[in-house]
């Protein structure tokens, strides 16, 4: 190790050639060099990257105004409406962190959430109303400051106090001298993990990550300048999957969209000419079915990314058949939204639709700003063979990263036990490096000593035509401590019996992997279409057992 | 300021979510996703990545093995063949300094910078035995390990020594475990300035500026994952603008090109079918006349970078109209290749073809990673008005700027003097936002106290379409102090008078910016295309003055 020094000596950072990594220098290099663009469409209204830059100044303005500070927490429940994504700026603009929280939580969970992310200014949009009062009035700590976002094309509102963002707003300067973060690992934002047991997590998550997974974005599909960005994907889940930053790095259009209504998505496709979306395998499931009823096809290409532990084959076939192009992506808000993608290889268009499907939909490899992704067994910590077969963790490392959980240390150090962050999901490596994965750690069956992926037995059911949803969960069974039961939502229409679609299942896997009970009816999901397989433990624990 | 402690509270860094930015993670993952493609091709060779990364990992070894560690300085005296793309990123794999000297450099300037680096390795392509020799018997220092890129292609060679770098690969294991650097600030590479005073100074970049603009490109470009990418830029000039990173990081195809050779690059255009590559204004023109030569015109979309101080605008219309499609960018070794881009907005097409090339031919925005673009007044620093007349020197900040100048702490901190790397460039600021360059600092004319730009005068001279080139420096005159003398390199055929060349610029420009003088010949390039004005000077001297 020679000369080491001269290539660091007297030539230290400094304003001139070091500046904090942060998702602000996007916004602010957009509003200047495409100010007439469009950023943002929400119904009727319409706002150019400068506009939308000048209403985040007002917003970082209204902040301070309120004494928000560095370091200070700023709440919001709202859709995907345009205070939304300003609220991605203008709150770290004063150093705030922005606490999106999942609109579709009860009043207990916004209330402790509310507590502990000890947030001071709190933006409720009025459908939201009713949970928030009732969590305010469960809150230990003290209340923040709630600032109503009026949508005045929804109706008859009902406002908590009567601050009104758009209001404040107009009575606000812009802040022309925000300033980015000193440090790039300062908090950027903070979002709550829908914990199934206890209490849910603060992931807390930094400029520097933010930045680079904005970017990632950008390079993981290939994204021109000129994309118009449907909002499908709710902006309070990982922050939207940093796709806010993402549209403001290339200067793209955001379509703002209440709430996920097939309908009125393909009218906007076609209003648009939307050219990119994201959601979980419901949302485009919803989509196909509308599309396939729609009068007339869509005209022009779209892309989307589908998120969701292992997207059905089925919903990858019908968006391909309906022309789409569908990219499979991976990940966790620990990891702001998607940290792995299923990257098509050159030869796949050559495949069958079937052997394409199958490939397309694995978890495939790190994202292209992540480091590393990496199947590790569970005791060694050693990467498991790229077989096909055997089971491991599903690890990351890499700037896209969480920095941890807000004052739970005992989780963020499980998390990062060993020098990776454990996803909880359970893989496989396939031979071409590709990671599939098997399930969560915490919804295998465990029958007889045999290990059953309740994904597996998922993806068989949802082979059949009148399947629509389909979860599969432990039961437990005197003979072989666990079954697994399967709880199905039929197409409208089908009367499938369950002595038919068990029957369906043994010509499809395993004698000991088939469901010995099978429950049919409406399953429930999370605001981003995961099926919530507490409830169904909870109701299958109601259920007499054979 | 409250609450500031809870984000950052026992949420430290850690192995899991924090990796120092090098552009060396690129290359591994795109060996790992996309193994196959082809990453090198030259003349018949051709590499996938798994090959390249394959070699550059035993590249590593080798340096390993000749004793080369963390901050040694490794050099590189090649043209754009595999050995030059693969030192982007072995010598880097072992921590070591990328110095890659520039191949028109004279024997003097060589031994200057092998002293100057304290290089301990260096790769030479035979066809620059003899100066290099010549070089290193000059050296005051130890003479550094020379090994020898051997190329059959190119007929018989002379060796300085008998290490040959294909058979010393050959030898050696692939380094599995290098290392990214412990400290994104950790130096990457060492450029040497043309300095036309004094001595050439050093630039050192570091590995976070590398990667951020190899991703800044992608970003400027809109790059899609398959690009075919022609070496038509010497890597040995800020490395090739990050472009060998670039490349790595979307897992393009580089198509290397030893020499500047018109016809070959049009035959290479359509065998590899390339999309895109970069160069000096002269690259263009060479280009263009081939093209208007060729008996075929080009079937496919072909996209070019042009640098330059100013693009011609004759050389944008031409391209333009044979179907290429130009982007000018903006830089200097200090900031890593291009740093700003004339970003095109949506309206520029239905604009006149004249009016297009003029907006198309500025200096621009600054590049999407870059911080800041700024025109400042020499004396007080604030911005110029953007009123497209009152000269400033272009300014930039942000991460894309070097961290110095290699043990020459004044000429850093003149670079660096409040805060803002100095260009030395001087322009204005359109009302647009763009910036419009005016002149070289040390080129502007003094002309009984008026400033004349000599490119504002050149620009009129490449008017003239039997002008080739063109460069005008100050001569000195008893009675206006300095005048404008031109240096033309006329079109072949051409007998274009002095006094027809004078009368044409009297009718286009102010009488007092008409060269006095004009002097046709050949006129002296660098090899990156920069025409060397000091040389000009110099000749201007040997004239007898009227």
């Amino acid at each position: 190790m020679n000369d080491i020094c001269q290539f660091n000596e007297a030539l230290e950072k400094n304003a001139a050639n070091y500046v904090p990594l942060s998702p602000l220098s996007f916004i602010r290099r957009t509003a200047a060099v495409y100010p007439d663009r469009t950023a943002l469409i929400y119904n009727d209204e319409c706002y150019s990257w400068q506009q939308t830059y000048s209403r985040c100044c007002k917003l970082a303005s209204l902040l301070t105004h309120f004494g928000i500070s560095k370091g200070d927490t700023v709440a919001v429940i709202l859709p995907n409406i345009p205070a939304m994504y300003e609220a991605h700026f203008g709150v770290p603009m004063v150093g705030a962190v922005l606490n999106a929280i999942n609109t579709r939580l009860d009043p207990e969970a916004v209330a402790f959430i509310l507590d502990h992310s000890r947030s001071r200014v709190l933006l409720v949009d009025p459908e939201f109303t009713d949970v928030v009062e009732k969590a305010l009035a469960r809150l230990k700590g003290p209340a923040p400051k709630v600032i109503n976002v009026s949508d005045p094309s929804q109706g008859a509102e009902r406002w908590i106090g009567d601050l009104e963002y758009e209001a404040l707003l107009a009575d606000q300067p812009e802040m022309v001298d925000w300033q980015l973060p000193s440090d790039e690992w300062d908090a950027i934002a903070l979002g709550y993990t829908s914990g199934t047991t206890g209490n849910p997590k603060g992931v807390v998550t930094h400029h520097r990550g933010a930045y680079l997974n904005a970017v990632s974005n950008v390079l993981s599909w290939s994204l021109p300048s000129k994309v118009v960005y449907l909002w499908t994907l709710p902006m309070f889940h990982c922050n939207g999957w940093c796709f806010p930053w993402t549209l403001a790095a290339i200067g793209g259009t955001n379509v703002c969209l209440r709430r996920v209504d097939p309908q009125q998505i393909l009218n906007l496709f076609s209003k648009h000419h939307v050219t990119h979306y994201c959601g979980a395998p419901i949302v485009h499931t919803m989509i196909a079915d509308a599309a396939v009823a729609a009068p007339e096809p869509i005209e022009h290409k779209v892309s989307g990314l589908i998120a969701g532990a292992a997207p059905p084959a089925s919903v990858l076939k019908r968006m391909e058949t309906l022309g789409f192009e569908l990219t499979h992506v991976y990940g966790l808000t620990e990891t702001y939204g998607p940290a792995s993608v299923c990257a098509k290889q050159d030869d796949w268009v050559q495949r069958s639709q079937d052997e394409r499907i199958k490939l397309n939909g694995r978890q495939g490899v790190a994202y292209p700003l992540q480091e590393s992704m990496a199947v590790l067994d569970l005791v060694t910590m050693e990467p498991v063979p790229a077989d096909g077969e055997t089971v491991g963790e599903i690890m990351f490392r890499g700037n896209i990263v969480m920095k941890g959980y807000l004052r739970n240390e005992p989780a963020t150090q499980e998390a990062f036990a060993g020098g990776w962050f454990h996803s909880g999901d359970l893989a496989v490596m396939e031979p071409d490096g590709y990671v599939k994965i098997r399930d969560r750690l915490k919804d295998v069956i465990i029958s007889g000593g045999e290990n059953i992926s309740s994904l597996e037995v998922e993806e068989i059911l949802l082979r059949h035509e009148d399947v629509e949803l389909a979860a599969v969960v432990a039961m437990a069974d005197a003979k072989w401590g666990e079954v697994p039961a399967a709880f199905v939502q039929l197409r409208p229409g089908s009367e499938l019996s369950e002595a038919a679609l068990i029957s369906f299942c043994r010509e499809n896997i395993s004698r000991f992997k088939v469901p010995k009970k099978i429950i049919f009816g409406p399953l429930p999901t999370t605001p981003t279409g995961k099926i919530q397989k507490f409830q169904l433990r909870q109701q299958l624990g109601a259920i007499p057992q054979d």
